[in-house]
């Protein structure tokens, strides 16, 4: 199976991205974490994305806040899929950081997922690979029917508070 | 190859939505489009995102504005990867669209482009594909690399205007 | 009586959504209470807006934040009205809910009240039922005239007070 | 059958408000529209709220732009539902008028719809009155089957579209 | 002198509608605070703004939050100076309150200051007082000389502050 | 009569500004109209600021946009009233001109009106020579009832025009 | 002389750029300008950061849009002063591009001038040549005086204008 | 060597403006730091800035919040680089103070850092200095290398700790 990367731009981010980290160990997908920034160390951070795809990665995913540039400056250096997650700062609630990951000039897609959206990102990469990985595809559907099951699940127990009241 | 599909809410999105017809096509990436509001058509939207994957899809685009639920609709309904295109309506200049697309709930992710972005969600949707897909990856590296080029070319121009002056 | 609808995205809102529940019970009016999500359980969510009106409800109230799809996607599949109520999350405050429940599509609207505003949801569907309830609507006076005298009462306790500095 | 009010804030707002008028009319339903200003004439929107139950009116929508005051204004004088349009200006695209009506204090609810929204208001007035008016729910009914079937014929149309490229 | 009216449109308001009061008390400019509110109360808010003048108040300052329409609509009912304080209520942070004060239309003018900005709305109606009050004028000019003053004491100390490290 | 002045912060202000000398002379108020920059002729604009009770001048006006300092630049010296008005520039709808102007610090109150609002400006510093000068008052109370008219009559022709469909 | 470099990350952005270039020319201050983009030439424009201090420059200028990384991308490769111009766009009106310059993380700040304030990005690079070359800042003085003198004249035309009304 | 300035207009803006210092002491370059305040003491800031270059400052530094015009009141009166700090404040997240500083009108630039960015703020102003003073430029190099090395560490620490799990 191929690898997923994350990359953080800090290791401050890591409370967020550990979501990302526990899906992908919960689907069993590969991977690799690691602090590169796209400032402090652009050299490699390039290095990483230009050579993703030939060691083995199938999509990368790279979380920074503020002025988002990580996502951007990974995806100008691969033509593997880049997830984006903008991270929330002490200022302007992450806005800053979605608007610099989002709006990507043309030629140059970073898929963004929610502010702090690492979980989603993770799935993202997942659905990602799952494309031509049936087994995988399976897990997503039962996760999927899980998720279902857990909101029927809370349906039932409101009716039995309001019962109650 | 697998497929990719182009849902846009309304054929009012379709000027916006070309640039992602044109790109799959330069690509010779197989592709269906289709109108299907998440709104005035739920059930043939839901119907498409349950039998894609089965129909051969690797990868759906969604095109919608203002309170944009079609790439979530579609997202709730398979685990293929769904690819979100904020467009920009009347008011609000795109922003009610990019935050009802890309701000989704835990395990229901969209990887979503800038406001209009429709080229970039085409490329992105072959970046997913060319993921298991090495002759596709050359094709995505060939433009990448043809971009370089026609920049190197602009900067070219420029020198010998500003010479020129 | 017809009966008021409470749907919920996730019973993280409940804490909000009380309020409602604590103004229907105020005022008498029958009401059931859901958790269904529409992206989790969106065939839940879809046939419970399908049947709504033959199941004898008179409004449905919709509570759900970040990309907030749960009342549009209630409304696209009832022509009952469709009460939301955007639920503030841990980024944008509530901005995004805000902008993806009330941006509806020509042919689709959603009723929209503030940010976490779930009393005034409840009140608003009462105001509904009451358009054909004459005892409905006397109540509603009677509160707004108890609302006024409370106001009123404030007044002169601030009175008070400064007159005592 | 109850009737519909329609105020608008200034006759400026008509452009945009004749679109409301237009589905009333296509669905039979009684009407009137008055330009009554929360600032500029106070009294004769205070009046008409007081007096529109009695009158026969069944909801009340209000357009209204900038620091949209009116539908506050009429809601805080009738306990009809309000139905409020935040009309678009020269600056900030509708966001102060959508605020502006939208986040109403605890206590008296404007049913929101989108910046511009003037059929979806009208349509919201629909449904309220067709909460008790099976032919008027019908109506709606036949309608929403009939846009279901507009965006069909798009979809078809986009097909032939593609297929003749 | 004329007095100076202070309406809050929830005794919630009070905490920050205080240090308005402890300005016009610093001044000793005579004045009245009310708890009127614009939905809930406006009969009361009306009776007070057409009543002002009469009753010998030179300006009214109006304190509320979310859509705040206190402002306007006493703005509505006088021709003396309206000032409106915007309150930060539990979202967005103060900008619809902001909004729905400051953009009000032609023919209506509102005072607006800062958000929460309550001691600049009791100076602003001191400095519209003492337009024709020398007295008062000079008071003002005092307290600018003070507040001069004490700034030059802190750039004092941090003088000695950063001598002593 | 006390003047009032009219400060600009470019003369490319003055279609806007245009209102507000309109308006002064519509009410037969002294005026004087200057372009002073808070930045490009900062001492012209504190001279003016400085002098301005003593030249006879009852309150400022100052017309800025972008990072609109100048009403806060006046008012630093200057113990009048300053109304603000924020003036729409190239980019950004106006909104960074209203935050420059209103979120003064405590101590030094900008009155600040809507973006663009220079009618209203003139309206707002009329109201402020008027608390001690009962023909003006009397002007303003007549202007508001012509206002009031003016609404009278758009409703009644809207009127016509409905009876005639 | 030190040189100053501009550059841009599109062809796109040179109607806007050129006031920078003007700039340059009026004073004399040798520059140079060119095409880099951050994504697409990436090695180029990390190349030329890198080597800028050795080839004579002494400050850079970055121009870009939307998700603008190009002033952050060369200050990661360079100490020099980076001044960034965020360029509006076809949405968010410039407000996506001011965001990704200014909101630089820790150690490598971007000087940010207005969105689209190519004439000042030039100022502020003459600026910082001018602290240690004093016939270039007294240019800087010298053209500082003839915008004084022009509002000047520009306010003597206003006062013509006014009288001959 | 030329010295740096900092001013900030309250002392309350201390704790944010305490990076700069420390970054300044940090690399040994000389500084003032004052209070100065835009509008409390007008002429203490003007002064100082006429004053600055001949007094042997190569920078200023100005740090405010809210309508933040400290930098461009410095800026007007100075040809000095002057760099600008938002403080975030009570409200609105620092958008009102960064959009006050950063939006300058042409001929008047401030170099705008991040909200709250301080420390970047002061290694600008070392940059600037920088540009003639080559031990400053080294210095500058080897900070940035130990910033690249403690980025390198912390991504071994991570790679150490998932290790671990």
């Amino acid at each position: 199976m191929k690898k997923v990367a994350i990359v953080m731009g800090s290791d401050s981010d890591l409370p967020v991205v550990e979501s990302a980290i526990k899906t992908l160990r919960d689907y069993g997908v590969p991977f690799e974490a690691h602090v590169y920034s796209a400032h402090r160390t652009p050299e490699a951070a390039r290095n990483f994305a230009v050579g993703a795809r030939e060691a083995g990665f199938g999509a990368i995913i790279a979380a920074a806040g503020k002025a988002a540039h990580l996502a951007g400056a990974l995806a100008a250096n691969t033509t593997l899929p880049v997830i984006g997650i903008p991270i929330k700062s002490s200022t302007l609630d992450g806005l800053d950081a979605l608007l610099a990951t989002v709006q990507m000039p043309s030629g140059m897609p970073v898929a963004t997922v929610a502010i702090d959206g690492a979980a989603n990102a993770a799935l993202l990469a997942i659905q990602i690979l799952a494309v031509e990985d049936s087994a995988l595809a399976e897990k997503l559907a039962a996760s999927r029917a899980a998720m279902t099951e857990a909101v029927i699940r809370k349906d039932a127990a409101l009716q039995e508070k309001l019962a109650a009241n």
